[in-house]
């Protein structure tokens, strides 16, 4: 397949040949990626590409994210009394924050997905709430249940904690999949790319919520 | 462009259009990223696969994700004594454990793109490592700076606190980076899936890593 390209007066001044086609979609997708992982694309191949070239590409997202996670930082910082006080709380803190952002990355990474293939519209917005807050709920009862058996067995963590942990859970996986499914449409609708915009969002809001509704609960069930 | 498909005696069975060859290079490329993010890829659109479907695709890497952060929590656990002596230390944990991810999430996204796009062989794995350890010193040294400064400006973190934040925010950029840039090598070389292997197994690896370099850190460093 070669299709002509003609100026005004329908003269050929070039052709398009399958592989340009080919090679154009399969760079959108990959840059479409790239920039979710922080990544800036580039044009030239990873051994073509100096050092100093691939630092720059990738310090901009890493400083952001570092400075973002200032915000969790923070929240530890204000709750410090109840971890100093319940040190066995610090334990489930990577868990939780791990959960909730790869939760959150699977629904976001769906949508995106969706959105660039044309198969989703911010019009869709309400159902993609109430699928995702369905799978949400599913997917968080079935960790929290495994983590409960997996606490009992081979831990020695108090009643009251697994119940923190287990509620914090919960919580923070339906959250992380509503957030990972309304954000890229959101970012849709104000013109913004999806992926650049939805990508580390996502984890960042998840982390701060899922450390905020960690602390809330200790206070309200352990009451510290 | 249209291809003949003919059977072992020439009859013509079939046709291969242009239309089925973007959608095949297409959805691959969006499979690869789905499995790094650790969804089983699906061929209905998302509106179209029912809630239970979308759970089921997903469950599997959560379970693992979450039964992996064990490791972290083992850890912390572990090292419970110098956290109760210095709560501190805690505050930063999600920040060096975050930006650890990133790092390597960063190196692995592009290695496995290269890889999909035959620019990358396991025996690249040298000038993949001595490229990436560059990078990884560079934005390391950034990272580390910035966060000096923030600290000093906005916290009142002590110095040997922080001095132990910078030392294991710099080590574990430069080990991300080296762990992010090898691992779908080495998956590619064990004929693995990088996407598959790679993508959550560098997160996991990274997070473990941090956390022990931290506490290492800590101990020669606070001398707790």
């Amino acid at each position: 397949m070669v299709l002509p390209v003609c100026d005004s007066e329908q003269r050929l001044v070039g052709i398009i040949t399958a592989d340009d086609i080919f090679e154009i979609i399969s760079e959108e997708i990959y840059e479409d990626y790239a920039l979710m992982q922080g990544v800036v694309p580039s044009e030239k191949s990873y051994l073509e590409t100096s050092f100093m070239t691939l630092a720059k590409k990738r310090i901009i997202w890493l400083l952001f994210l570092m400075l973002s996670a200032t915000v969790t930082g923070g929240i530890i910082e204000r709750y410090e009394s109840i971890l100093s006080t319940a040190v066995a709380l610090t334990v489930f803190i990577p868990m939780l924050m791990d959960s909730g952002g790869n939760s959150g990355s699977q629904s976001s990474t769906l949508i995106i997905q969706s959105l660039a293939l044309d198969e989703l519209d911010f019009s869709d917005c309400l159902r993609v709430v109430w699928k995702e807050f369905r799978v949400g709920l599913l997917v968080g009862m079935i960790l929290a249940l495994v983590n409960i058996l997996r606490m009992i067995l081979f831990t020695d963590t108090s009643l009251l904690v697994m119940m923190t942990v287990s509620v914090t859970l919960l919580i923070t996986i339906v959250l992380a999949k509503l957030v990972g499914g309304i954000l890229p449409l959101l970012a849709k609708k104000l013109k913004q790319d999806p992926a650049v915009m939805a990508g580390p969002l996502v984890t960042t809001i998840v982390n701060a919520c899922a450390l905020l509704i960690y602390f809330k609960v200790a206070q309200i069930l352990i009451g510290l």
